[in-house]
């Protein structure tokens, strides 16, 4: 059995030309959840021949929205389900982009296109893993569940009914989420967790439309309740105000965090700042603070705003309606619609009852524990794979609706990844690194190997 | 000579027509200042060659912008300067016109199109006025002065520069200024006045580039310095609070002021309000507190935020910078700059000399006093051709380069004009009614002929 990591990697090696290919075709396909329907069953019909041609049993379902992709592979009973998402993010600003976002680009080992790193690329190498692995499936026996989400850049709004009804088949001993990210210093970024996410769009409504700004000493503008409104929300030094926001945090998730929090490295909080050049954090959070902040707390934060004019030059208008998008990401142990109400609340305590508050998404945090096998799996082969040990992280500064896995139907999840530090998810020219590639998809066939091990160790004992 | 305004009447009645004709010429060209260049030196070649036929003497020249098209007509002792504006606000949102903006559209008595009311159809109809009187320019010892500018949209950038050159042409006994609208009694509203303009764009800077939200504990967010900064320039009661926003308000303009404005009739407010379809004014104000509001004090208004992310649906991302355009309207006796440096030096104490302050446009206000000549002459001949005195108010809400005409070069100035309540300047379907296109011609013909008179008197006296 020992040899199975050697003959993987040696596929590899041989091979991962084939997954660069299957990415390029995967990139082709503009698969914009947010505004494109057509292109996401063709990339779902895509990647249900892949998975066939490999010997996957596939299902294609839509459960109200883009379609899903389900696939089973083997038919041990070391299970591990695979959870990835081939939407992705608009492509604009498109003048941003050296090269066309749906064209997958080689450049000075990179590879650069929209879904690159933010989920194709990690889809394709986990192809790549699957094929690594094949020969000795029933050996190891494994069986491999892949999931293909189609909306989780617009808040995986039908994937908690697909998660209901498809649960029998979803359900695994342990999980793969779906991204990694390699740091400067090499090491592998694995993540146990991921907050949740409350996104509201709160708006104020003025007169019937824009009027002529002459007349501002009498006609009430709702950009200055606006402005007024978010004031509440947050202090100068960087403190949410929103009574209770605080509240409902896990303590058990607390002390895993603050642990794995200690082994961190503050170099890493340097160079997030050089990078972005910025010179303080908010608050003037540094070091060991500074991480608690971002992977134990949740955040608040102000993602767009806008009133009236907002073109070149200058035109004068009292704008009829003012707007704030925010994301807010609760934490282990939180519930976001107990947040979204205390906000309420609060507004209409504050006098801002008259505020329109929309929602466009809602579900909370989930993590899994430090000392679970999966996690184990992984960390044993990224150190094999990456030849230092990876950065295990409790939490995610980001979300993702990894509670689905590992609150409602308690599967033990670990990260892994194609990504690394420079991948500009979400953002013009997103891009990995040719040698990340073929490393992640050697950590997910290795992870799967010594995952299935550690199972059946367990088991003969 | 008596019989001089019958004529000029008659003349109207007969050819009002042909001025249509040429606000229609005058639409089909977008001089939309802003954005566009080669349209400007069209329209303004066109007024020349309507100007030359008329027997004008003109010269079309740029002070370092959009051209000015000066024309002079007549060469007695009784001169009168008329200014106004060919360019025009951009047309945007186009979906909300139901005709195209460029090209004059008649309905239901009404001519619509960019420019009709602001400031086009004013433009035609002086030049109908014109002909009305041109038969008996010499007899009435008139010489009219026309000044077109084609940069008022934008702020008048270069017509100070071209005032300071030209003062020996532009000079005059007296002058008509741009607009004039018919409210819902029927009255043709005169004003006297026009508040200055300081707009200005205030922006905060955080990290290099926008930066996914899930950093947001850590990554400062200019959007919470920019509504911060907000809240300190205006209370809930809609109070300014820029330290010395009130001051040097010439205590002779507020005098005058209150007396027209005992006249007011307040229907004026309670319309305004169904119009705008809200329930009350800012603070609550009403009756004559309102208009003094309204026509005594500065404003400070916001025309538009943004920061971040601002389409449709979800996007989670830290700002890199967040903005807001505001439009700040001195009144009679204050100095533009002056508010300006206050401004300056509040955000600095405040903790915010760190926003960049970018000027758009910078002018006082300027004003005349109810009993000058042309004011008197201007009332008389809308009495006239209303049928009923008109509406004379101290200052508009909005804001001109008066001051230029009113204090620089010391010429009293009246209003008078083509639009009505409903005109929707600056905003989709602009319109003026025919009949308010026909009476506004004729106000200016008998205003010119009413002045001559006066002037001819005083000399003979």
């Amino acid at each position: 059995m020992t040899t199975y990591p050697d003959k993987a990697i040696k596929y590899i090696n041989e091979n991962y030309r084939k997954y660069i290919d299957i990415l390029k075709k995967l990139v082709e396909i503009p698969t914009v959840s947010a505004t494109n329907t057509k292109e996401m069953m063709d990339c779902a019909s895509l990647l249900s021949s892949i998975l066939k041609e490999q010997g996957a049993r596939v299902e294609v379902k839509s459960f109200g929205g883009h379609p899903l992709v389900l696939g089973e592979i083997g038919s041990g009973s070391n299970s591990i389900v695979i959870y990835n998402h081939y939407d992705v993010q608009p492509p604009e600003p498109l003048e941003s982009w050296d090269t066309p976002p749906f064209e997958l680009t080689m450049r000075d080992g990179k590879l650069y296109g929209r879904g690159a790193s933010d989920n194709k690329g990690n889809i394709a190498a986990r192809l790549g893993a699957l094929d690594a692995v094949l020969p000795f499936i029933d050996e190891l026996g494994l069986r491999i569940k892949f999931v293909f989400e189609g909306e989780e850049e617009v808040g995986s709004p039908t994937f908690p009914k697909a998660v209901e009804e498809k649960s029998d088949f979803l359900v695994a001993q342990g999980g793969i989420w779906e991204t990694g990210y390699v740091g400067r210093d090499g090491r592998l970024g694995i993540t146990l967790g991921f907050k949740g996410m409350l996104y509201i769009e709160i708006i104020f409504r003025g007169a019937a439309r824009d009027t002529h700004s002459g007349n501002a000493p009498l006609v009430p503008n709702p950009a200055w309740d606006l402005v007024r409104m978010l004031t509440h929300l947050k202090d100068a030094m960087g403190r949410i105000l929103v009574p209770g926001f605080h509240e409902g945090i896990k303590s058990e998730f607390l002390e895993d965090a603050e642990k794995l929090i200690e082994d961190l490295d503050p170099k890493r909080l340097i160079e997030l700042k050089k990078d972005l050049q910025i010179e303080h954090f908010v608050g003037g959070l540094e070091g060991i603070d500074a991480f608690k902040a971002l992977m134990t707390m949740p955040s608040l934060n102000i993602c767009g705003l806008y009133a009236g004019y907002t073109g070149k030059g200058a035109k004068t208008v009292i704008p009829s309606y003012a707007g704030v998008k925010i994301d807010i990401r609760p934490v282990p142990g939180q519930d976001p619609n107990m947040i979204l109400e205390n906000l309420k609340r609060y507004l209409k305590d504050l006098g801002f009852g008259h505020a329109e508050v929309n929602i466009h998404s809602m579900y909370p945090a989930g993590y899994t524990k430090p000392g679970e096998k999966v996690v184990e799996a992984s960390i044993k082969a990224a150190e094999r794979v990456y030849g230092v040990p990876p950065v295990v992280t409790p939490l995610s500064g980001g979300s993702g609706p990894i509670y689905l896995f590992t609150d409602v139907l308690k599967v033990p999840m670990t990260g892994a990844g194609v990504g690394y530090y420079g991948s500009r998810s979400h953002a013009p020219n997103e891009n990995i690194r040719v040698e990340d590639f073929i490393n992640g998809m050697k950590h997910v066939a290795l992870l799967l190997i010594e995952y299935a091990s550690m199972l059946n160790e367990a088991e003969s004992d």
